[in-house]
């Protein structure tokens, strides 16, 4: 059975919720931020790789980054369900979402937390973080303003995927200028799948996490 | 036929190198960083999304995002050549360390640079970079140590991947404590698809970069 090692309030809710909406067989390991840090216990990483969050343990083998855990669910898990793979049409949209999230939409937003928690901000790095963050928020915005979801009109493992950025970017103030995404985020969250992970995974208030450089 | 959005000193090069080592039909536009930001030129973001290399053009679409260029590069125009399916045992691996390299190990790499560039290196910061690098450096020398190759014990475009952050990771200094990964950066430098593509690639000194918030 698939063994998902969770990290409250982080990048693993999209994996329990994809886990719900899948119907597959889980179980769930629950691990609390250390409150000093907000950082993964250090105990993750004595038997797992990494000690990042979220990581899957099946059929003898640990898997980690969301993305790959995500491929492997749908793909191996699940017959190809809520995804795209090589023989659909959609195929190229759907990797360049999945990897998009992690590849351009969450640096600049952990850029901004780490730059705010150390102290660090000054003029030259929050332009930076902003534009970087403007150029992927506004990337997504274009699609979801005429489209309910990421890819193929219909709802997929690239809109699970995402929903961790959007959240994020909206406890750090990011979301404001985007009512697309604001809308798309609110459609996610209404999903039964969704609300039964919340139920399950724990805290999940990103709000500890602070609000942005820009709006210190 | 394929057409590459290609930046100089950028992890496009790894784009054109796939390229070579598939054999495909292509054409290169090829563009130079602004002399004094070291990013993209504003004139890529006129016509292409987010003005961000490499993006390819085929077939009428634009795809964004190395490793999804190199999903549809390598899945949908080379019949799966150097690369894991959903079909091939080594799916979940080949996956994982496909979302590892902009996941995990470039994120670090980049503040770096970002906080050195504008000046907002302090203690808690340079801690943190190193504690992130370090954790994907070790993960990855792991496998390094005892394998020649990330997956499966063959060359695959997940080596392709990978390259880059390998590369810029000796830019900044990084690479000192990992000798499996520097000698398997050798073996992947030495490949004469990847000359070829250097050749190919125009400028590509990835000094430019400058050295880490460490070593400074």
């Amino acid at each position: 059975m698939i063994k998902l090692h969770h990290l409250e309030q982080s990048r693993s809710l999209r994996i329990l919720w994809l886990l719900e909406e899948l119907g597959l067989d889980y179980s769930v390991e629950t691990y609390s931020r250390d409150p000093q840090t907000l950082r993964a216990p250090a105990q993750m990483g004595q038997t797992l790789p990494m000690a990042k969050s979220p990581i899957i343990e099946d059929d003898g083998q640990c898997i980690v980054e969301s993305g790959a855990i995500i491929e492997y669910l749908t793909q191996i898990k699940a017959g190809g369900r809520l995804a795209h793979g090589p023989d659909s049409p959609h195929f190229a949209e759907y990797q360049q979402w999945m990897h998009f999230v992690e590849g351009s939409m969450m640096p600049p937003l952990v850029y901004d937390l780490i730059s705010a928690a150390t102290g660090t901000d000054n003029e030259g790095l929050t332009g930076f973080i902003q534009g970087e963050a403007d150029t992927a928020f506004a990337h997504a915005e274009q699609r979801l303003a005429r489209h309910d979801y990421l890819v193929a009109d219909a709802f997929s493992a690239a809109d699970v995927n995402i929903s961790f950025a959007l959240e994020f970017g909206e406890a750090r103030g990011r979301l404001g200028g985007y009512p697309a995404l604001q809308a798309y985020l609110a459609r996610l969250q209404d999903r039964p799948a969704y609300k039964a992970a919340r139920a399950k995974g724990g805290n999940y208030d990103l709000s500890i996490f602070g609000a942005g450089v820009a709006d210190r």
